[in-house]
C-alpha cells in the first residue's frame, strides 16, 4: 500500500482530532461510566410523538421537495420561520440575510473559508468552543485568546490585545464569541459588555462572529430574555454574523442550523456551501419547519428550560456537598455546561485516567484554551445524564479529585 | 453598512456560483418550462410508503441515537451495510476504510482540503462534473483537462498531459474520474481503460478519485455489472479513493453518501469532517440503513434501471425524430444524462435564452470544461421529466436549435 502521510496538504497535515469527539469514542467503549463529556441534549426530552407525526405526514404527502435536492440557501418556508425566531430575539432579518447550514459547525467552517486567509488572526475567548477553534485553524488562521471574567469577556484585555496586535502589524479579522451560556464555561455575557463589543468592533473596523445555540435555554431563576438578547440585535453596521441552531431546542440529529449575515456575505456563504454539500438535507429541513409552524418548538423551549435547570440544580448541589471545598465554579444561568476549576497544581487531563477508573468522564479544559493555559480546568455537561446519574457521577468525580489532591504534591505548580 | 468585498479571503473572492444551481433558480422562477437542467432523480419513483414506514418506526422507537449527534465516521450499522454494497461491486472494504459523507459533494470537498495545496494540479475529464471542479478550485488547485472519446478518457492524451506537466515541474496530484455514465456526458468508461488507469497511476505514483453515483443504474439493453465494475475493485495499492451515494438509488434529500479510502486517509478525512459538520444527520442515516437492511434499495434498483431506461428511450427517439440531422450524441447506457453536440458555430450558452423562450432549459456544456472549450455542447438530463415532458421538451429544444441554426451565420465559428 502506498503511503499517505507524504501526500497530505499543509492543511490536512495540521488537522487535529477534537478532544470532545475523542471522549465520545471513549464513552462508546466504556461501560457503566457516567459521562459529563459531550454536550448532548437529553433525548428523553425530544418531542418524539410530534416528530413521528410530522415525518409521517411529510412522507405521505409524496411532495417531491421533501426528499429532493433543495435550494442551497435553504427551504424557503424555513427561512421565513427563522426570520420570525430572530424577530423575537430582536434581530431584523429577511431570507436575503439567512443561510441554512448543516449544523452551526458548517456555518463556522464556511465563514472561516470565506473570510480568513492563512495567518489572519481571530480573537477568541479563553476558553473557547473547541469546534470553532478547529474550524478557524483548518484554514490556517491564528487564534489569539482574550481572558474572561465571571460576566464574560474581559473588555480591557480585549482592547489591549487588539491594540498590541495592530501595533505589531498583524491582520486581525474578527472576534468569535458565544455570549449566552458559553461552551465550555456556561458563562453569560453581561448586557453592558454586549454594547461595548459593538463599539470595540466599530472602533477597530472588525467583525464579530456571534455563536448562539443556547439563547433560549436560560434558567428562569437566574436569567431572562433581556439578559440573552444577542449582540446582533443592536448591530446597525452589519458587523455581526449571527449563528444559531435547532440542535438544542429540537434535536441535533437533524443538523439544521442557520446563519444571519449582511446580504452580500450571505450570498458568498451560499456559494461556498454549494461546493461543500449542495444543500442541507431536505426531510430534516421540512420536519424542522413543521416543528416551527405547529408550535412544537415554542412549546418545547419552556419545558427544556425547566428540564435542564433541574439538572443544573442537581449538579450544583452535588458538587457543593461532595467536593465544594476543593474545586470552584460559577453557577450556570442557562445552557448545558458547568466549568470547574481544580486546585492550581492538578492537571485535569492527567486526572482523566483516574476519573475513568472511578467511572466518570469529562472534558479536560486545556483543549478549549488557545494559549496553552487552563490545565487545571474541566468542563462538565449536565444536559444528558439523568439526575441520579449526575449525583453518582459527581460522587465519582469527587473521589477522583480527592485522590488526585492526595497524590499530586502541591509543590508541582 | 460596512463593505464585505474587501474582507473576503482569497478563496472566498474566487468562489463561483454553480451553473447548474443557477439553472435550478431559473427553473424555480419560470413557469411551464420543461427542464432538462438539474440531474435530479424522479421523486415519483421514490419508495414513499416504505420510507414513511421506516421513519415512523424509527421515531416511535425513542432510540436517542436516531436524533442525537452521532459518530463522525457514520452510523456503524450503515458502515457495515455499505461494506456489503461495495462487496457486490467487488471492492473490499471494512468500516476502517469507510466514511459517511453529507452527499458525495462533501466527500469531494474533504478530499480537496486534505490532499490539495494551492497550485496543485488535478487532472479532470473534458468535460467533468461541475461540482468537483468547484470543490477543487475552492482550495485553489489548478485543473487540467484530458479529452474523452466515446468509451471514456483518452489514454494517450492522459499520458501526454501527465508527462508534459511533470517535465514542467508541476505538482500533479490526482485524476478525478466518473467512470459510469459520467456527469455530464453519460459516457461509460471502457473496461480495458479502467485497468490502464491503474497502471498509469502506479507509473506516475498518483491517486485516482473515482466518483461513482450511477454505478447501479445501467440500462440492461446496453450494459451490465461487468461493464460498471469500479476501478477501485482492481486497486491493489490503495491508489483509488472511491465515492458513491444513496442519492440516486434512494433519494438525494437524505444527503447520505460515502467514501472508501485506504484506512490512513479515511482517518484524516474523518478528522476534517469533524470540523465541517460534526456528523451526517442521524435520522437520515438510520432511514438509509433500514432501506439497506430491509431490501428496499435492492428492490428499488432494478425498478429504477427500467424507469430511467424508458425515459432515455423517449429522449433518444424524440431527438432522432426532431433534430437528429442537426445535432449529435452518444446514446446513454445508464445514468441520467445525454450529451448533445450542436453544430460547431452554435454557442449553447447564447442559445439558452432562445430555449427559455421556447419553454425548455438545459445546462450549457461550457461550465463542464476546464479549458474553455465545449461551447457548442449541452447537457440534457432525462431523469426528472415525465415521458410526455421529455417529448415536448425535445420538440421545443428542436425549435430553438433550428432557429439558432437559421439565425447564427455559420462563418462565426
Amino acid at each position: 500500500m502506498i503511503d499517505f502521510d507524504s501526500r497530505l496538504s499543509r492543511a490536512g497535515r495540521k488537522m487535529q482530532q477534537s478532544e470532545i469527539r475523542k471522549m465520545g469514542t471513549l464513552l462508546a467503549e466504556a461501560r457503566n461510566v457516567v459521562s459529563f463529556a459531550p454536550g448532548y441534549p437529553d433525548p428523553t426530552a425530544f418531542p418524539w410523538d410530534e416528530l413521528q407525526e410530522m415525518a409521517s405526514e411529510l412522507l405521505s404527502s409524496r411532495d417531491g421537495g421533501v426528499l429532493q435536492y433543495g435550494p442551497t440557501r435553504g427551504h424557503r418556508p424555513l427561512l421565513d420561520a427563522i426570520a420570525g425566531i430572530l424577530e423575537r430575539r430582536r434581530i431584523v432579518a429577511t431570507p436575503d440575510n439567512l443561510q441554512v447550514t448543516t449544523g452551526s459547525q458548517q456555518g463556522l467552517d464556511l465563514l472561516a473559508r470565506v473570510l480568513l486567509d492563512p495567518g489572519d488572526i481571530v480573537l477568541v475567548e479563553l476558553p473557547a468552543y473547541a469546534g470553532a477553534i478547529t474550524a478557524f485553524r483548518n484554514v490556517q488562521a491564528e487564534l489569539v485568546g482574550v481572558r474572561q471574567e465571571e460576566d464574560g469577556i474581559d473588555l480591557a484585555h480585549l482592547e489591549a490585545t487588539t491594540s498590541r496586535l495592530r501595533r505589531e502589524g498583524r491582520s486581525v479579522r474578527m472576534l468569535y464569541v458565544v455570549p449566552n451560556f458559553q461552551n465550555p464555561t456556561g458563562l453569560l455575557l453581561a448586557r453592558h459588555k454586549r454594547a461595548a463589543l459593538l463599539e470595540w468592533a466599530a472602533r477597530h473596523d472588525l467583525l464579530i462572529v456571534e455563536d448562539d445555540p443556547y439563547c433560549d435555554l436560560y434558567f428562569e431563576d437566574r436569567a431572562g430574555p433581556a439578559d440573552t438578547t444577542p449582540i446582533a440585535a443592536d448591530d446597525r453596521e452589519g458587523r455581526v454574523v449571527y449563528l444559531s441552531s435547532f440542535s438544542k431546542t429540537l434535536a441535533p440529529g437533524f443538523r439544521v442550523a442557520w446563519m444571519a449575515a449582511p446580504a452580500p456575505l450571505a450570498s458568498r456563504i451560499e456559494v461556498a456551501k454549494q461546493a461543500t454539500d449542495l444543500c442541507t438535507p431536505a426531510l430534516d429541513q421540512h420536519i424542522v419547519y413543521e416543528a416551527c409552524r405547529r408550535g412544537v418548538i415554542d412549546r418545547q423551549v419552556p419545558r427544556l428550560r425547566r428540564h435542564y435547570q433541574r439538572k443544573r440544580d442537581v449538579m450544583v448541589s452535588a458538587l457543593r456537598d461532595k467536593v465544594g471545598e476543593t474545586v470552584s465554579w460559577v453557577d450556570p444561568r442557562g445552557g448545558f455546561f458547568l466549568w470547574v476549576r481544580l486546585p492550581a497544581h492538578i492537571d485535569a487531563e492527567s486526572m482523566l485516567a483516574r476519573a475513568v477508573r472511578h467511572g466518570v468522564i469529562y472534558v479536560a479544559g486545556g483543549a478549549f484554551f488557545v494559549d496553552g493555559t487552563g490545565r487545571n480546568t474541566l468542563r462538565l455537561s449536565f444536559s444528558l445524564p439523568s439526575p441520579e446519574g449526575i449525583e453518582e457521577g459527581v460522587s465519582r468525580l469527587a473521589s477522583a479529585v480527592r485522590e488526585a489532591v492526595a497524590t499530586e504534591p502541591a509543590v508541582r505548580s
